[in-house]
């Protein structure tokens, strides 16, 4: 097992850099001081960064091909979420002396599949000695001038919609979902959508943040919302028929986080049309989970069409 | 003094954000999932990424705003080396909970001022909780169509110039340097230079770098480097003067990185036309320092016409 320190930074660049794809339009890639790509015209470009590191993000024991694949496919659901088309990313890899190339490669190999399976190019980067493997993200995506689905956006009387189910995606899911590229960017070519998120912190969390830069509040029916069955495998037997096995589930739901679905609001007059049109597309779950209301930054959580108190506790660093 | 853990990560973002400056084309910027900026048409954009950690690029007791100006300035560097104007950029911060919004906000301040500077918005990024303190910069810059500088397309008998003074860094240069942006502009958009670099691992290895990506040798007069006076500072006293001296300084200036100068090669036509309108545009000192050869991957290191053996041990992480 070659560790970093027999191997040195500059064979551990060219022995990773041979495993990621690149694309037509890249002009200079890794080897020189920046990467050259080709600007597209009529398109406004989507940046996004982020990082997984070890001990947050995933374990020492985690299987480093899926280390790899959350890495990018974390800034994947960030662009998706924007109805955009990934181009192009950079990774800083920061790990200590004593990691292997073998894990690294393997980590490597994980990311380069779901590159490729976007076609993504990897294009550059840095790597820095640290205490712990972190693997920084940067990719930039494009979307038609002026289309891009953001956070801002979304009215009054819209309908609140989410893919898939949510909650307990630490059994898995957190590692080894699928961005839900296709998906957004249908909704962005299909107007169907006035904002959009990515769920990372989880809905309670991610939801008020829609609402903060739209400006509005929302109205949700709690029973409505989809839950993963990871949720009540957690759960004690017996437990998931109680009203507070229930309860437990939907806190779950709301606060887990790392669910990387895609909550968006649609125009009333467009709900009907949208649900027909994506069953007609898309096998992904999709869930009308209440509205939006004039009461900016409020929510009135509702449970069988009772007022229900939610504490929103989405996962926050350093607390 | 508030520290992270009693800040949380959503108001230790608000705190940071409102230091950051933004640009025009910027459509959406921080507190959405992806920034939203403008591509500019007819151009190709540059990308890089780099970071600074702490005990590696800087030390617990360094002057935080220095902190932020290196981590941005390091990727400037290499957009300056390709010759582009630098736009947006993203950070993802990495800080153990027991940091100090003091020290953090001194941190931005620093990288705020050369963003400022350059006309840089901050767009994004990601915080997350780790050991060290920790900075990745992701960079986007632009060049006219075809014309970014790259580490390939020196040829043989080309003139090779290198800016300012090399070796020493670590005394204070590698943190306060300033990224040379307007001279790289100014060379790529007279066509002056064949490929250029910046001096990040020290001119030894990064020579290295642009021979190979040339597929040239190069032959160096190496009484013609210019040696920062932090070398001869650095030396004991009277050794400046002695052959011993002069070979301990020469091996500063070639191996001690964080130069951040730009190393570049100029057809040998042109060459003589460059110094005279460099020297009437800027006060940055250019120096000549040999010229490359068809010999490929090789370097002959000449000290007053006779041959001298170099040993090239630039930096290099893991080792």
């Amino acid at each position: 097992m070659k560790k970093l320190r027999q191997l040195g930074e500059r064979e551990l660049i060219r022995q990773l850099a041979r495993l990621l794809p690149t694309r037509a339009d890249v002009r200079a890639g890794i080897g020189h001081d920046v990467a050259v790509v080709a600007c597209p015209a009529r398109y406004d470009l989507l940046l996004k960064s982020d990082a997984v590191v070890e001990g947050r993000h995933f374990l020492p024991a985690t299987t480093p091909r899926w280390i790899g694949h959350k890495a990018l496919a974390r800034v994947l659901s960030d662009i998706a979420a924007a109805g955009g088309e990934p181009l192009w990313a950079l990774i800083n890899l920061v790990a200590p002396r004593g990691e292997t190339l073998a894990r690294l490669r393997a980590v490597y190999r994980g990311l380069a599949a779901l590159a490729r399976r976007h076609q993504v190019a990897i294009v550059g980067g840095d790597t820095t000695e640290g205490l712990v493997l972190e693997l920084h993200v940067f990719a930039v995506g494009r979307a038609p001038r002026g289309t891009a689905l953001l956070r801002s956006g979304a009215k009054p009387g819209d309908v609140l919609f989410v893919t898939g189910a949510l909650g307990g995606s630490l059994a898995g899911k957190h590692l080894r979902f699928v961005p839900r590229l296709a998906e957004g960017q249908w909704l962005r070519a299909g107007r169907w959508a006035s904002a959009a998120i990515d769920l990372s912190d989880g809905l309670a969390t991610d939801l008020g943040h829609l609402l903060e830069m739209s400006r509005v509040g929302a109205a949700i029916q709690t029973e409505k919302i989809p839950i993963a069955a990871a949720v009540f495998k957690g759960l004690h037997q017996g437990a998931a028929g109680t009203a507070k096995g229930r309860r437990t589930a939907l806190r779950h739901a709301l606060g887990d986080g790392e669910d990387f679905e895609l909550l968006f609001a649609v125009p009333r007059r467009k709900a009907g049309a949208l649900e027909k049109a994506w069953r007609h597309k898309f096998r992904t779950r999709l869930t009308a989970i209440g509205h939006l209301t004039a009461q900016s930054g409020t929510i009135a959580w509702r449970a069988a069409g009772r007022a229900l108190h939610v504490k929103a506790a989405g996962f926050e660093h350093f607390r």
